[in-house]
């Protein structure tokens, strides 16, 4: 298949962040960003603020965006699709975003939903990662693992999503930091992935050997009663967390099956590091460029030709 | 055995909250409270705080304390004993208090503690309210369940103390609803625990059929997705942490044993509701009187008789 080698331009659009690259085909010429989340704009805001970004940029090319814009509370709705749901599909689905001002085709891609009563879920944002990995190839399987706030595990099938399941592991560990009683026997700094307490924790929550609402009273007790220091406290309580969704986020998944693990959050370094913990492989993958790959493999999926 | 008709005077004193007692033997002869708790003293204001709150009774009876005025934070620091303990052990083990002002004696009772480095764990004023239930007495065996924001279940055989447990169960519910992404999807009230929604939260974490991490996002998906109403919401995240905790706080308990529940807390009848739901039979104790009962035992314990 020829490669589409049109100009264009990517955006990645959410919740605190902007950044916006003009392209050629698959190259990135130029690159800016700012600090214009969805949570600093108002809806009649965004064209503005698009505009303004792509000042001295080609006037025709057409824009793909990806993320939280394409929220409710973003520029325009692109509502979800359902699984099972092929990666190639969230492309193709990107919706027209209606403009006044500007005179170019502006999209924006489809989050990913699950409507099972038993088990709803939704991701905005992830699909983009995963189709910069390669996921949306018809020839893709695996298992992949994107940390953030919350953290996604997804089942990929021959480019289809087929489950996934969201973690709040993380925004758990930020708020019992900041605002529980456990925020005066928590060091201050990043967590130490190769301290001992780290690796207890990760051992704690994988087996439950104790329960998770005890664990987090323990950190306490342990201040109280052992003197463990601050800098232990952290590394337990965030391994603990980490062995807690391990548990239950690896259970299906064959030993042998490596987990592709994607990276550009600090979070991953701790992932990975309670990963081989609990005896899993992965493969990591980068993901400072993650974003960008995956506008530009729907890209491709959207305009599959030039010539 | 004679109970001792003294004069005394009984001191409940919290991080929060103070409320003091003119006893004559176990009758309360009159009551006073006041909002003056740890948290808005100095260490030398103690004492001073006292003597006001003590203006106008007799002036040599002597006093007995519980709660947080005895912790390192407190007024003088009353050692945890350590596990197994009697609870007789800890009435008759309050600490005297150093004052300088106050010619008369005053005491402060100890918290228990589990020093054990796979399961540490501290108390302070739940001994109390458990010898205000009765379990200080020889022939006292029974399994207390004593919710609060941090839920202790306790193991008491004839009269002593024998293994515990805390749960950060309330405290998590209370800065999940104020501080995480949950909290536009959550009702501002109080929790229904008639709801359905409630039942379903408990059974869910009583068979852990969800991962708790990834039910607390399902909260967050199943407002986007299934439009379901803030008030389920709130019910449902209220039962899902408590079908967590009696998951393994019932775990090692006998389907014959009632539990003894202690009231008192607004959590109380959610405690309750939940209980039923898992089959589970309680006897429940009236907790408005249990801290000044609970002073008034360890008081006998400590001065068994006048004359």
């Amino acid at each position: 298949m020829m490669e589409n080698q049109q100009d264009w331009v990517a955006v990645d659009w959410g919740t605190t962040h902007f950044r916006i690259w003009r392209m050629h085909g698959d190259k990135a010429l130029e690159g800016r960003e700012a600090s214009c989340g969805l949570l600093s704009l108002k809806r009649e805001e965004f064209e503005p603020t698009l505009k303004e970004h792509l000042h001295g940029w080609p006037t025709e090319s057409p824009v793909l965006m990806s993320g939280m814009v394409g929220s409710r509370q973003g520029w325009q709705e692109a509502p979800y699709l359902f699984l099972p749901v092929s990666l190639k599909d969230v492309a193709i689905g990107a919706v027209d975003v209606q403009t006044k001002d500007l005179q170019r085709k502006v999209h924006v891609l489809p989050g990913v939903a699950c409507q099972e009563e038993s088990r709803p879920d939704v991701m905005r944002g992830e699909e983009t990662q995963m189709l910069g990995l390669g996921a949306g190839s018809a020839e893709w399987s695996g298992m992949i693992c994107l940390p953030g706030t919350h953290c996604k595990w997804v089942k990929v099938a021959l480019g289809q999503v087929q489950q996934f399941d969201t973690y709040l592991t993380g925004e758990l560990f930020s708020i019992l930091r900041q605002h529980s009683i456990l925020r005066h026997d928590l060091e201050a700094g990043d967590v130490d992935a190769e301290h001992p307490a780290f690796a207890k924790g990760v051992s704690t929550g994988f087996v439950e050997s104790t329960p998770l609402l005890t664990s987090l009273f323990r950190v306490r007790a342990s201040s109280l009663l052992l003197d463990r220091d601050p800098v232990a406290n952290l590394a337990f309580l965030s391994g603990r967390l980490l062995g807690e969704e391990l548990r239950s986020a690896t259970q299906n998944i064959e030993k042998t099956e490596k987990i592709q693990l994607v990276g550009g959050s600090s979070l991953t370094k701790l992932y990975a590091r309670a990963l081989s913990l609990v005896g899993r492989e992965v493969d990591l993958h980068s993901g400072d460029d993650l974003v960008r790959l995956g506008l530009t493999a729907a890209w491709q999926f959207l305009y599959p030709q030039t010539e």
